[in-house]
């Protein structure tokens, strides 16, 4: 674990229960119920886990500065201000996003158990880690689920020169007959902003269709596109989805839609104040659950059984490659020195008094 | 209207609704409803208004075909075969898609409308032209409407070299408080099969992220393309989301996946078989329509607004163009003289005997 001059640091290997406890501590430290901190803890360690890192523990850092300067709450769960059996909404007045996304799914499976489908829209919320965890929870209660956030804008219209909504995830989780659903989870940029950052770093040039220069026009510079604008994936493509997905977030949660949304890593005391949706689609109110989940893995099966394309070893099927690495990890995360570090000081300046993390 | 040697043949100038009666005529000799003949007419026509020509009146010529070798049936409607109050399924019966589209948006916002929202998916359907229609009725009827439809397998999963699922179109409208919704209406290729065909033809090379060759590497040459697959949207993204239309489509309806629909250019003697769903989220069931509508509107001049890149004219808020389109156009549809000269040849097949459009 340590590092010479002219060599990388090493990454660091972590035990993911040990992690999860600390993490736990840490938002324990601060205020936050014992059972919430677990929940929070563990949604984080597992994207880790699923080799999804940038929505990993190396949030933590910022997410406790928020907690510690009042912009995230340290309550438990969202307040239902509107509940018509299918159609709900959640005020989460800025609770830690993980605990009221796993509000807001036992609220809309229950309901699509219950209605056939359901939709729970969430305002004054927070980050929530990968959506496509939540997608996946209400996939395993044997609904289709459906899961999406806004951000503060990163994107253009075609042809626009201002950003004008977010890289708005979406995430569908689709059961099968096996324990790992048809699982897609993306942000609808072209790419992300880290990967800009990593290849300014290096010196090197980025692809014309990742980003525009702060005039609209397309640039390869990573410098310019930091000052610029994300490409939406697809352009007009992802620009419309990201667009529709920002309305229905915002606008059916009376919550922010657009520029009122604020920068997650912008002014740590003012609340982040994004919006979310969550929907469930019981199967079995249309079909029989066991059929339909086996045509699922059928299908699935298809992919990963397609002719490959030159140098290719292996296709995945969608959801399968962050199974297979979490897998793979066997309950070890590794990571980067310096979020290893940024952690160790977090959970120091929270009051832990930690020389390492274990 | 006359074309000599050496120039490209002059488009053609047809009044809509004298267009959209002969197409009608020519559906009612071959034994469809008055009616019926009609709906589907004005779908066609209003898609060549909107500036949408590969979803117009180009497509009678393969419809008749297929009306008269039996594999699209003359039927009106198709039959609900599972109704549980928000979830439900139509098998259409091969009808034409128009028909059962319209049937499953009155079902799908009139369940809405008493439940809050509801699916509607259908099996053994036909081509319904462009989904964006349907995802507007339905937004016309005070809910945010998504309509989606599976196509036969043109996309391979990412690192594959065969087609594994469809560029499965999806459209989604949103309310506002104008006339004209927010409208996003996709297919989730990078391009169309038609586009690469234009270049073939112009002896001209295509982007590298439009098509792979048949050995799934991505290839420049048009020709190469057209003997391989189209490439998804944003490459993963655009499989993922195409991938998990064509589960929810196929396996809520109990209908067709995959490769179990058939080419819609293929033998027009076998039934299409594509399948399809319609959701409907009403406004009313999470806030107030109008103050929704007001906002969708705004964000949509948000867009209008939006600071332009270099050389840009005019910004359009999704689903702005197809409606600017439709004014512009002012009831005249443009036909190529191909187009043209093929609808009066099916009109006569057809048994119509007429020497030229009106």
């Amino acid at each position: 674990m340590s590092s010479s001059a002219g060599t990388l640091p090493s990454p660091v290997l972590i035990d993911a229960d040990k992690l999860t406890a600390i993490v736990a501590d840490v938002f324990v430290t601060l205020g936050v119920a014992a059972k919430d901190a677990r929940i929070v803890a563990e949604d984080l360690v597992l994207a880790d886990l699923e080799g999804v890192g940038s929505h990993g523990v190396m949030l933590l850092p910022m997410y406790v500065e928020r907690l510690q300067k009042g912009s995230v709450s340290k309550g438990s769960i969202g307040k239902v201000v509107v509940d018509q059996r299918t159609t709900l909404v959640i005020d989460a007045h800025d609770a830690l996003g993980q605990l009221t996304a796993h509000q807001a799914v036992d609220l809309v499976t229950s309901r699509a158990r219950e209605y056939g489908m359901a939709t729970v829209a969430v305002r004054n919320a927070f980050h929530f880690g990968a959506a496509g965890r939540y997608a996946r929870l209400i996939a395993g209660q044997g609904c289709v689920g459906i899961v999406m956030s806004n951000t503060r804008p990163l994107l253009p219209a075609p042809g626009g020169a201002e950003a004008i909504t977010g890289n708005n995830p979406i995430a569908v989780a689709v059961p099968s007959s096996s324990a790992q659903p048809v699982e897609v989870d993306m942000a609808l940029s072209a790419t992300a902003m880290g990967k800009i950052r990593l290849a300014a770093g290096a010196g090197k040039s980025i692809p014309a269709d990742w980003a525009m220069a702060a005039d609209g026009s397309p640039t390869t510079d990573p410098n310019e596109a930091i000052k610029g604008m994300l490409a939406p994936a697809a352009g007009p493509k992802g620009f419309g989805l990201a667009f529709v997905i920002d309305l229905l977030c915002g606008g059916l949660s009376e919550g922010a839609i657009g520029a009122e949304v604020r920068p997650l890593y912008g002014d740590a005391s003012l609340p982040y104040r994004c919006s979310q949706m969550f929907m469930a689609i019981d199967v079995k109110g249309f079909t029989d659950p066991k059929a339909f989940g086996e045509r699922v893995t059928e299908q699935a099966q298809r992919v990963r059984n397609s002719k490959r394309a030159p140098g290719i070893e292996r296709v995945y099927a969608p959801g399968e490659l962050s199974c297979a690495t979490r897998e793979k990890n066997a309950g070890t995360v590794t990571l980067s020195r310096q979020v290893y570090d940024s952690l160790l000081a977090t959970a120091n300046s929270a009051g832990l008094r930690v020389d390492a993390l274990p």
